[in-house]
C-alpha cells in the first residue's frame, strides 16, 4: 500500500489545549481512499522541527500532508520553510489575490491591507491548490527520494477550509498521482463482555485470518468495537470474502452484538425507534441529562425523542414525575422502587411508547455502606411492561455517568428487539 | 527547559476512528508541570513504526511518554517490543498480578484467564508503575543516549486509567528525576469578544511583556483563555511580578472578563450559585439535556442543581411546562415567547430561584427563511425577573449545541451578578 504521514503545525498542538480533530479527518479520509497513514506527527511552529519532520517523513511515506501555520501573523513561518525547503521563491498566484480580494470586499467586509496581500504570495515551484473557503492557499510539491516519487501538500489548518480542500482537491490529486490499494472495512459493536473475553472467544478465527484481512480491537466505555479491514491491489470484483469473513464473526460473538454497522449505541437505538415508529423519553437523576443529550446529538432526533425530566432533587422527582414521597423516604433514591416510579411518570407524562429511568451514585462523594459510588438502579420499558436492573460500577464520576448511559441505552435496545408490540 | 515528546500507538489513531485526546491532556500536564513539549508522534501496532519513532524521539526529547498498545490482544505489541527494545525478559509483576485478580475477582467479576495473567508480565528492565484503574501496568526505563539521562514511560491508552497514573505517578516520577523549568500559570476567561479584537486590545500589555513570560491565547467554543506563563529557573521567592501583570490584564479585560481563575464556565456558574445559596432549573429544547450535563458534570451539583425539563417535542412542552397551545402554534417553538413560558413553567414547577430555558434550530436540516439553522432564543432570570436574547450561530450542529449551552450560562452569570436579591 502507498504510504502517508501527517504533519500538523502549531504551538497550540503542544501545550493541549487544542485537540487535534484535523488528523482524523484527514486519516479517514486517506483510508477510504485506499492509502494507508504510516505515522502523525505534530511540532510546534518551529523552523527545525518542521524541517526535520518533513525530513524524516520522506523517508517512511510516499505522501506527506501538512496543515497549519499558514495564517498571515509572524509566528506561521510553514509557507517560507517550504520555499526554502523545496528552493523556489515566493510569487504572487494572481488567482488567489482575485478570490482573497473578493472575500475582503464581499464576505468579511473588512478593508483589505498589506499583510493579506501576502496571503496570496506562493513558492514559484509549488503547484497551488486554491482554498475556495479562506485567505490560505494549499500548496503541492513533488520530489523524488531515493527513486521513488513523494508529494507534499500543504492544507490550512482551518478544520472547514482544510476539510474542503481535502475532499475536492487533495483526495482526486492523491489518486492521480499514485495507485491506491482498495480497502473494505467491515466494523461490528459489541456490549456486556470485555475485550480479553473477546479475543478468547474468536482467536481460532483471528488466527486463521489471511495475511491481507486485519482484525482491530477498539474498546470504549465498557464495549469493543471490531473492525476487519481487507486491502486490495485492484477493486475486487466481489467482496464476498470479507463478507463472509464478517458473517461468521458476527456468528461467533452474536450473544454480544449490539450492531453490524459502524455507528454509535445512540445510534443503533435511534434506527430501531425509527424502524419500529416508536417514541422514547427518558428520566434522569445521576446522569444529569447525558442520555437525553446523546439521543439528540445527531439531527432527526424529534422523529424518535419527545423529552426527558432530569429530577436531580428528591422535590424534582415528586413534582415533574409523581414518584410518592413514601417511597423516596423508605427506599432512598438509588432504589428499585424510585426508578420504576420514575420510569411510569415519565411514560404517563410524556406518553411516550418506552421510557429509560435512571438513578445512581456517580461520586466521588455520595456513597454508603450497602449503597457504594457507582451503584445504579435502571429501569427500561414501555407502557406495558417495565424491567429493571441494578448495576455497580467503579470508576469515576465522569465514566461511571457515560457507562451508566450506555449501558441503559443497551438495556432498551434489548427491551425493544424482544418486544412483542413490534 | 527540559523537553518531551509524546508516542501515541494504535491503528485506529491511524484511520481516523478515534480522535487522539490522550495527546492533548498529557502535553497539558508536561506544560504545567514545567515540561515543553517538542513533538507529538502517532503511529500503529507496527513493530518497525514504533521501534523508529523512540530512535528518533530520544534524539529530540529527554522524556518520551508512551500510551497504548499494551491490551491483551495480539495487535498489541508495545509491551514486547519495549521489553527487546531495552534488552530485558519478561517476568510476572506479583503486585500488578495480585491487583488484577482483584479486580477481576471483586470489580469486573468475570473468570480470570491465562490471557488476564499476561497482563501482569512486565520487562525485568522497568521500574514497574502500578495501574489503579486498570489491568495494564505502566513501566518506566532509563537510558543514557548521547550521554544525556533520557526517560521512557509506558502508559495504558485507556484514558481515564492513563490520566489517573499521570497525574499521580508520572509527573512526580518526572519531577524527582529531572529539575524542571519552575512555571508560574495565571489563567482568565473571556466571552464575548474575538481573538484577534481581543489581540488589539491587549497589543501594547503583550509586546511589553519580559521574554520569560508569554501569553497564550486559547479560543474554544466562542470564549477565549488568556494565560501567562512565567518561567524561571527556581522557584521563585514570590510571585509579585506575574501576579501584577495578571492583574493588569484582568483590568483591560474587565469587560469581558467571566473568570480568573482556570475553570469552566459551569464550574464559574456553580460557584456562584453556590456562593449565593440559590439554585437552578433548566428547560431545554435544542440543547437536548446538555445544559444540564455541565451543571452535573462535577461533584456536589445537587447543592445548586434541582432539575430540568427536555422538552423536545410540542407535546413535551405543554405537558411539562404548561406551554400554551396557542403560543406554541402562533410563533413557533424556536421564539421568544415560548422561551419565557419555558422558563415560567419550571421556575414554577421546580420552584428553583433561577432558570435557564433555550429553544433553537441546531441544524442541519430544519432551517427556515426567517430562522435558519443555528437561530436560538434564550431566556435567563428568576422568579422577579426575566431576560431574554436571540443568537444566530452559523456553525455544524455539535457546535451549536455547545455554544448554546455556553452562552446560555454566561447570560445566567451576568443576570446573577447583577441580581439585587443577592
Amino acid at each position: 500500500m502507498i504510504k502517508a504521514a501527517i504533519i500538523t503545525i502549531g504551538d497550540e498542538l503542544l501545550i493541549g489545549q487544542v485537540i487535534d480533530t484535523n488528523s482524523a479527518f484527514i486519516a479517514q479520509q486517506l483510508n477510504l481512499a485506499g492509502f494507508s497513514v504510516a505515522k502523525r506527527v505534530a511540532v510546534g511552529d518551529v523552523y527545525n522541527d518542521i524541517k526535520n519532520a518533513l525530513d524524516q517523513t520522506k523517508q517512511e511515506a510516499d505522501i506527506i500532508l501538512i496543515t497549519g501555520g499558514l495564517g498571515p501573523t509572524a509566528d506561521d513561518i510553514t509557507k517560507p520553510l517550504l520555499c526554502d525547503y523545496f528552493g523556489g521563491k515566493m510569487v504572487v498566484n494572481q488567482e488567489a489575490l482575485t478570490f482573497i480580494e473578493h472575500l475582503f470586499a464581499n464576505v468579511f467586509k473588512r478593508p483589505f491591507t498589506e499583510r493579506n496581500k501576502k496571503q496570496a504570495e506562493v513558492p514559484d515551484v509549488c503547484t497551488v491548490i486554491q482554498n475556495k473557503k479562506g485567505t490560505a492557499p494549499g500548496m503541492a510539491f513533488f520530489e523524488e527520494v531515493n527513486g521513488r516519487k513523494k508529494i507534499f501538500i500543504s492544507m490550512p489548518g482551518v478544520p472547514f477550509e482544510m476539510m474542503a480542500m481535502m475532499t475536492d482537491d487533495v483526495i482526486p490529486l492523491l489518486k492521480e498521482t499514485f495507485n491506491p490499494s482498495k480497502i473494505e472495512h467491515r466494523t461490528l459493536l459489541t456490549a456486556g463482555i470485555g475485550e480479553s473475553m473477546l479475543a478468547d472467544m474468536i482467536e481460532d478465527f483471528e488466527t486463521a485470518l489471511p495475511t491481507h484481512i486485519k482484525l482491530a480491537y477498539l474498546p470504549n466505555y465498557g464495549m469493543v468495537r471490531l473492525r476487519l479491514s481487507a486491502t486490495y491491489n485492484e477493486t475486487p470484483n466481489d467482496t464476498t470474502e470479507v463478507d463472509t469473513l464478517f458473517n461468521t464473526l458476527q456468528n461467533l460473538v452474536h450473544v454480544y452484538l449490539v450492531t453490524n454497522v459502524d455507528e454509535t449505541m445512540e445510534q443503533t437505538v435511534a434506527k430501531l425507534l425509527i424502524a419500529n415508529n416508536k417514541t422514547v423519553s427518558t428520566a434522569e437523576s445521576c446522569t444529569g441529562g447525558y442520555i437525553a443529550h446523546l439521543l439528540t446529538t445527531k439531527a432527526g432526533a424529534s422523529a424518535y425523542f419527545e423529552g426527558s425530566v432530569v429530577s436531580y432533587s428528591y422535590h424534582a422527582k415528586e413534582a415533574l414525575l409523581q414518584v410518592n414521597n413514601d417511597t423516596l423516604l423508605t427506599h432512598g433514591a438509588v432504589s428499585e422502587a424510585v426508578v420504576i416510579e420514575m420510569a411510569k411518570g415519565t411514560l404517563k407524562n410524556l406518553g411516550t411508547h418506552y421510557t429509560i429511568a435512571v438513578s445512581g451514585i456517580m461520586g466521588p462523594g455520595g456513597g454508603m455502606p450497602d449503597k457504594p459510588v457507582g451503584t445504579v438502579w435502571v429501569c427500561v420499558g414501555s407502557q406495558q411492561k417495565l424491567i429493571q436492573r441494578k448495576f455497580e460500577f467503579r470508576f469515576d464520576r465522569d465514566r461511571n455517568i457515560k457507562l451508566t448511559a450506555l449501558y441503559a441505552l443497551n438495556m432498551l435496545r434489548q427491551f425493544i428487539l424482544t418486544d412483542d408490540s413490534n
